[in-house]
């Protein structure tokens, strides 16, 4: 039996678990972080990679965005199209200097995980959270299986930074709050492609044959996406075929769409899902643990690392003050912006998904929006503030 | 048999019929109109007395704003209320000193009809348009009835002012149009009472209970709506029970909701329809017998004159030019605006109005939007600009 004892208990050493344990260092607090998976499989867990500005901010003041700023590159903009015609949004000029910055979830976590092992602190790969228990007194315990043996950590809080299928959320009492799940009718299926993007920034489309999105991965891999039915299989779709819809559905006059070897091709469902409490007595939720956005928004991983934010102010606040205020408010003041970002990408799946026949009631107010973009700046800047991520203030009561 | 002949004949002397025909006679081109109702119930009858800016600015060109500045009452902003919390959207403020004044539409009506009369034009009252032939030839007909006798108005263009369920939109060749009926899940039960409003602007409310609105007719008449199910009866609806549900569903802190004697009582049903052409040959339609959007933006009125900006600018160009390049353009010129006020008065229907179980994912988004806007200056700015209307030059291509 290995017995363990640290201030605070991370399940899950991905973007969240691993900013969380890092901040909390700058403050003087002990972490120990449990991870199911190996090292090798969480840096190469290939996901999103849009940085919105606050967790630019986030890894600036945590000294840990060295790389970021080498190898990211900043967006100052998107574009957004709409049957085939395509407008920009200005980011900086639209939100006071706020950008966002395209560099992989993965990258971060092995910024993250680097630091943190390099200072010499503990991070158990391979590790497998098997039961949270007396999170309603003051020293919680999580239950662990490593290389074959049991283990027990003991901590002041457990943070569950484990994902949609970790054991954080299965732990929440039941009754102690309410989720809600929703299915979008419609799927993405994503490419990885070896060839260099067509644009400079990403292109949003709304096209009568679907959705289509033009994101990128660095200077050499492209990542695209098209609108499907939710029983589609990768079958259906020949590299051709794919190269075609693309062209169709990102057409503007002028621009050409480069093809290259495509070394990827997945389907993956739209949902959103919610729980309306992240917290219960010691244990407290982040991240996909507690919350799924449709990916239209690219929020995942930002709303995530936000999560963490409010927990750091809250943990501080009870080891430096011993006050639990901010402890007891770190469900709303998490939720707020939380389904702030439900709404924006809502927004944004719903203006440039087919949703109805195209020409239909709910195709022409779509298109209302798209042409009300064009001429008002106030509408714009709803999008670029958001998308760029709305400052913690803002969130202030 | 009477035969007329003139430049324009205009069918209806609703505000768009009489704005058109005042505004033409400006430019020195003739119009003869045809109503089917009495002048005094034309008059008499009550409608949303919400006039946007374009409204103003357009009746200020014409010299006939005098009895509206003077009676009118000038709203620079709006009350929003969700949960029983109020806040306030400046309109002059956020729109460079743009607002709408509260003035009844059978206010405009009279000013415009009285304006008409005086200069010794013609109207008549109590005649019925039976047939529009020969539109799709340089010298279409209105052939109608008056006091039992029929009649002939030849004519250059025919002017369908003459509102839902008028012989404009029924004579259009049924191949030239698609058209849209959106029926909404609720209506609104709307009272008008002898008192004081309670409020110096309007005020719209999300409530559990389901949405209500606080209007105004004038300083001692208030005029009010709560959201109601489809089939709801009046009958049900005591006047207790009314000013009850009100107090509740605008409640906020330390405001009180005054009470009076109800006079009126009526249900309207909430209803989207359009028809995505305007135009065929020499027959244009403006106002109510083109589209239907839902009461909750006050849009009904100020969309019909747009309409009708767009129809003179088209007539005068003819007349002045012999240019067709405006007729040709109206149907899409018009429906630019139109389909901005569907997708805005469907956005503050769906904002406001109670449409799933309070507390659901449905509840949490629009709870979402309205913190929203408690703290972002572009989203308060794109319900302001939206409100009190866009200016004309926004939707030049």
């Amino acid at each position: 039996m290995i017995s363990i004892k640290t201030q605070v208990g991370i399940i899950g050493a991905g973007p969240s678990g691993m900013v969380l344990a890092n901040w909390l260092k700058k403050y003087g607090i002990d972490a120990v972080i449990i991870e199911l998976r190996s090292r090798e499989y969480v840096e190469g867990r290939v996901r999103a990679g849009l940085v919105e500005q606050n967790t630019k901010d986030i890894l600036k003041e945590l000294g840990l965005d060295a790389r970021m700023k080498k190898e990211g590159i900043v967006h100052d903009g998107v574009y957004l199209s709409f049957d085939e015609e395509r407008i920009h949004i200005p980011f900086g000029e639209l939100t006071g200097g706020r950008t966002i910055t395209i560099y992989g979830q993965q990258e971060i976590t092995k910024d993250l995980t680097d630091a943190w092992l390099d200072g010499g602190e503990t991070l158990h790969f391979e590790t497998k959270a098997t039961k949270i228990i007396d999170f309603d007194t003051k020293s919680p315990k999580i239950h662990f299986e490593k290389d074959g043996e049991e283990g027990i950590l003991e901590c002041d809080f457990v943070a569950a930074c484990d994902g949609f299928h970790g054991i954080g959320r299965k732990t929440l009492p039941k009754k102690s709050f309410q989720s809600y799940d929703i299915t979008y009718p419609f799927s993405w299926l994503g490419i990885l492609a070896n060839v260099a993007p067509s644009t400079d920034e990403l292109i949003y489309a709304y096209h009568e044959n679907g959705f289509a999105l033009h994101s990128l991965r660095s200077e050499t891999v492209s990542r695209l996406y098209v609108q499907v039915d939710n029983d589609e299989s990768v079958d259906n779709w020949s590299d051709d075929r794919i190269w075609s819809e693309l062209s169709k559905r990102l057409a503007n006059l002028g621009w050409e769409l480069k093809e290259g070897p495509i070394f990827e091709k997945s389907i993956t469902p739209m949902r959103s899902h919610m729980i309306d409490s992240l917290r219960s007595g010691r244990l407290l939720l982040a991240g996909d643990a507690a919350h799924i956005v449709p990916p239209t928004g690219g929020k995942g991983m930002n709303l995530a690392i936000a999560d963490v934010k409010h927990m750091v102010d809250a943990f501080v606040a009870y080891y430096k003050t011993n006050s639990e205020t901010l402890l007891d408010t770190y469900t709303n003041d998490a939720l707020r912006r939380i389904w702030r970002a439900q709404d924006f990408s809502n927004f944004m799946t719903k203006l440039f998904h087919k949703q109805d026949a195209h020409g239909s009631f709910t195709y022409r107010l779509q298109k209302a929006k798209f042409d009300y973009l064009k001429v008002s700046r106030a509408y714009k800047t709803t999008i670029a503030e958001n998308y760029v991520g709305l400052p913690f203030e803002s969130f202030k009561n």
